[in-house]
This record gives structure tokens, C-alpha cells and sequence, in this order.
């Protein structure tokens, strides 16, 4: 093994959030259950947010309540605005995700209100967040904006850099939100930041148009060591048009294993948990290796 | 535009190949035509092999008159053995295929001989092929081996040595015969048999699991500029257990295109071309651009 990254598991979250058909909870715990038996250490379970706004999410406190069971998991939960924060504070997810665009057209139409108005609230939810809760910055359409097209690098740096002031420590997530994202581009953007702000990047991509594991390869290359993905390929943005699919968690740890980096994920259990994200009823499967036969992918 | 690529078509020649059904020489035509409309200008449109050995290639003679017919388009046509060289110089291909494996296993699997049997046969094929008739040296198994498995860079760049050392204006293929190569073993060999042979060194990917795009990646990135890709993903080899699928051609040119690299390609009429490739009987296609819905793969 040459090096090993950290994978953070996000079909609960993100591979649900934008279907219809309310899952059960106890499917959604199922799901936690079996990719946490798969070895992922690393989850976003849910998200804080209003059930009118998202109604997949209104059982989070119960997912998290199953899954802050499971030994070793380190449970995300999003966490939009300041109400949101309150619920975090009450249910003590070990880590909450906050978010706002890159982009204004992107940011207004997700949350209704200006970057800088996103980035003062989130500011002062990094100042009171106490100790042991980890905080994840999340920057969506950090590449390609469904409202403005291809989004110049120094924007986004100019945004990291008001966000990595806020907090040392705290890891920021870089965000394909819509897949459209190029691998040089992706490349590009992580090289500078960690030149920049150091060690502290996580890549989030979809796999829209098949690119997904291209940027996760090429973010790697840059020096970037976790990434977001879920099983199945489950995912979509409701605020994002076209966008579909996370990239597929089995297909960055068949790159990963490829590369001999090391990914702590048990490979027949992936898939099984893979298996199963992608039959939940109303699910938006994707990905590659779930439809390679088993003979060829068992190698 | 930031570069170009020079995109070589295969789906005539490897696309069809390891089919069962015999595609009618007519289709066959039809589709290189198409790929030509669609601004396609390298094509390997078959192979002067014994029909007994492969009867899908039985007429390459046909198809490959018709092509000579499109203007500005260069017909490579595969060339095992002095006997297809003979073929190659009474047809006249503008350009012939030569190929042997990296690795013994694979040499003596898909040829019935040695390594240094084969590539003394070829040499002396590279020596006699008139001035005008260009010559593409392929080395399949560069990276995996379904018989060795990963195969060792310094045991490719030793054959490479020998095969550069033939002709120096040759073009030489480093291929992924089983789609198992890894985006940072491809990086490296190109990297390093750029460095030490220049600037003449083609990428031929299969999509097996879903690495073919980020490997077509990651060969750019160490400064390759000519890449193979079928039209429709189709594809396969039938000497190497567990290949399908050459990387598709679609969603070569999409990535290109994301990152401003020109292809010559007519994106909607690739897309015509792709969706007919893989429409003809007993095709196996593959890829993604071809499952992105039309208002989406438009943009």
C-alpha cells in the first residue's frame, strides 16, 4: 500500500434526500448498518433541515440516534442554518456539515439568500460549535454552476480563503455538485488550495456524465485524501439540475484498490451494501462495478 | 482551446471483432462513414487476419476500399504477420497496425509464440513498409495481464526500448488490453517512456471497471496526445478473459471538451454515429454519454 485516503459514505444523505418515496427508517438504518459492516468510518446520515423543505429527511434524529451505536462510525449530519445548528447541538452528531455555493446563482436558489449572508451565519455557527463536534464546510459548485457555467478558480479561492480564516483545523469540501466538473480543472483547484491552505481538502463528485471517478483520480493526484462517495451511486440535487448520481462508492474503492492505496473498506461487504442502496425502493442507482459481472469484479 | 488530441476510432476493427454475429459489410461501411461525417479522421477499419482465426475481419479488404474513398480519412488496418503485411502492400492502407503483447503469457495466448519471436518478425516488417505507409507498433498488456497480472513498468519500458529503436518516427501504443490499469501506473509509464523516447506514444483503454475515461485522463496529463476510443464503448478482446468494452468515444470527446482540448469532433453527429454502432446486431456496447439524457449530453 502506498498511502491511504479517508472515504466518507453519503448515500444515506445525499443518495436519498431527492427521491420521492419516503424510505423507512428502519431501511435507512439498514443501510448505515451495512455500510458501516463494509468498514466505512466516515457517514452523513442526515440532515438538519426543515421537513417541509426536504421531507426524505425528517427521520435524521433517528437515524443518527441507530447509527451513534455502531463502533467507530463518525456520524455528519447537515446542518443548513442556525436552526438547524440547535438541533446539532442537542443530538451531538460527532461531526456536522454546513454548506453555501460557490456561486451566487447557485447559493440563492439553494438557500434563498446572498454568499455573503451564507458565510456570515456559518461563521458564527464554526465560532459556537463546541469542541468535539468536527466541522465539515461544504462549498457546492465549487467547477460548474447550473446558473453561471464553468466557475473561475479564483473565485473559489477567494471564498476558501474566508472560510479556511474561520477555523485552522476545519477540513472544507471542495463540491462537484453538478458532475461537470473536468479532471485539469479539478487537479488545478486542489493543487492550489492545499499550496495555499494546506492539507485540509475533501473532494465531493458526481458522476453525471461519467466523469466522477476521473476527478476523483485527478483530485487524488493533487494531493487530496478524503473523499465523499455513495453506495450504488445513489444521489442527485434537487436545486441542481442535472445533476444525478454521486460517484459510485465501489468504483473509487475498486480505483483506490487498483492504486494499492489503502481504503480500510471490505470489498465483498461494499458491494453488498451497494446492492442493497440500489434496490431501495424509488433509488437513483448508478455507477459502474455493480454491473460488472461478480466472476470479473471479485479480482 | 488549450491543446489538441488526435483521436483514433477502433470500433470497425476492435468494436466488432470478437462479435458472433457477422456484421454485414454494408453496416460496417455505413458505420465508418458515419464516424467520418462525424469528424473523425483516424479509423482502424479491421484487421488482415486469417478469416479462420477471426471471420468477423473476413471483409477488411471491402471495408477498407470504402473508406480510402472518404476524403482526409487515415485507414489503419492490424497486421499480424507477414502474410497480412502482404495484404497491407498489395491494399494499401494509409497506415498498418503491428502489435504484440508485453508479457510472455498473453504474447503466446493471443499469437502462438514468443515475445522475441514476435517482435523479430515485426521488425523486419517495420523495415521493409514502403515510406508512405505509416506504421502504429502496438504493445497490448502494458499495465495488466490476465495470465501475469500488474505487470511491471520496467519490463514495458525494456521492450519499448527495443521497439523505438526500429524507427523513430513510429508510432508506438501503450495499451490497457484488460481495462485494469490504475490512472497513476498509466501516468508513470507515459511519463517515463515519454521522457526517455519523446513525444510518440498512443493510449488504447478498455472500460472494463470503469477506469477508462480517468485513464485517458491521467495518460494526457503525462503529455499523451493520441488516444484510441469506440464509438459506442464497444468492444472486447477475445484472447483476454474479463475484457469488454474499448473506452467509448463519446465520452472521450466529452471529456475533451470539458477541458477545452480540441477534438475535430462533431459532438451530435458522434452521437448518431455511437447510438448506430451500438444498435448493430450482437454489439456489446458500453460507456455513459449514451445514458445522459439528450437535453443534458446537448450542453
Amino acid at each position: 500500500m502506498s498511502g491511504k485516503v479517508e472515504l466518507s459514505e453519503v448515500a444515506p444523505r445525499d443518495g436519498l434526500q431527492s427521491i420521492g418515496p419516503f424510505v423507512a427508517t428502519e431501511t435507512k438504518v439498514a443501510l448505515v448498518r451495512k455500510l458501516h459492516a463494509a468498514g466505512l468510518r466516515r457517514m452523513e446520515v442526515g440532515s438538519f433541515v426543515s421537513p417541509r423543505a426536504i421531507p426524505q429527511m425528517a427521520d435524521t434524529a433517528e437515524v443518527l440516534a441507530a447509527a451513534k451505536e455502531l463502533p467507530g462510525l463518525e456520524c455528519t449530519v447537515l446542518v443548513p442554518n442556525r436552526r438547524g445548528f440547535e438541533q446539532a447541538l442537542a443530538l451531538r452528531p460527532q461531526r456536522i456539515g454546513l454548506f453555501m455555493s460557490a456561486t451566487e446563482g447557485h447559493n440563492r436558489a439553494n438557500v434563498n439568500r446572498s454568499r455573503a449572508e451564507s458565510l456570515a451565519e456559518l461563521a458564527a455557527i464554526v465560532r459556537e460549535a463546541p469542541a468535539e463536534m468536527r466541522v465539515r464546510f461544504n462549498l457546492s459548485t465549487c467547477f460548474h454552476c447550473p446558473f453561471e457555467g464553468v466557475v473561475p478558480e479564483a473565485a473559489v479561492l477567494d471564498l476558501v480563503r474566508g472560510i479556511a480564516a474561520l477555523d485552522p483545523a476545519m477540513e472544507i469540501a471542495l463540491c462537484d455538485t453538478t458532475g461537470n466538473a473536468a479532471p485539469d480543472q479539478v487537479r488545478r483547484l486542489f493543487r492550489h488550495a492545499i499550496a495555499e491552505f494546506g492539507h485540509r481538502f475533501a473532494f465531493h463528485g458526481h458522476d453525471t456524465y461519467g466523469m466522477g471517478v476521473a476527478n476523483v483520480a485527478a483530485a487524488y493526484d493533487a494531493g487530496c485524501r478524503v473523499f465523499d462517495a455513495a453506495a450504488g451511486g445513489l444521489g442527485g440535487c434537487p436545486f441542481a439540475p442535472g445533476a444525478t448520481g454521486n460517484v459510485a462508492m465501489e468504483d473509487v474503492v475498486w480505483l483506490f484498490r487498483r492504486m494499492g492505496v489503502a481504503t480500510g473498506v471490505d470489498w465483498p461487504l461494499l458491494l453488498e451494501a451497494a446492492d442493497f442502496a440500489a434496490g431501495i425502493a424509488g433509488a437513483l442507482p448508478g455507477g459502474r462495478m455493480r454491473g460488472v459481472p461478480a466472476a470479473r469484479r471479485a479480482a
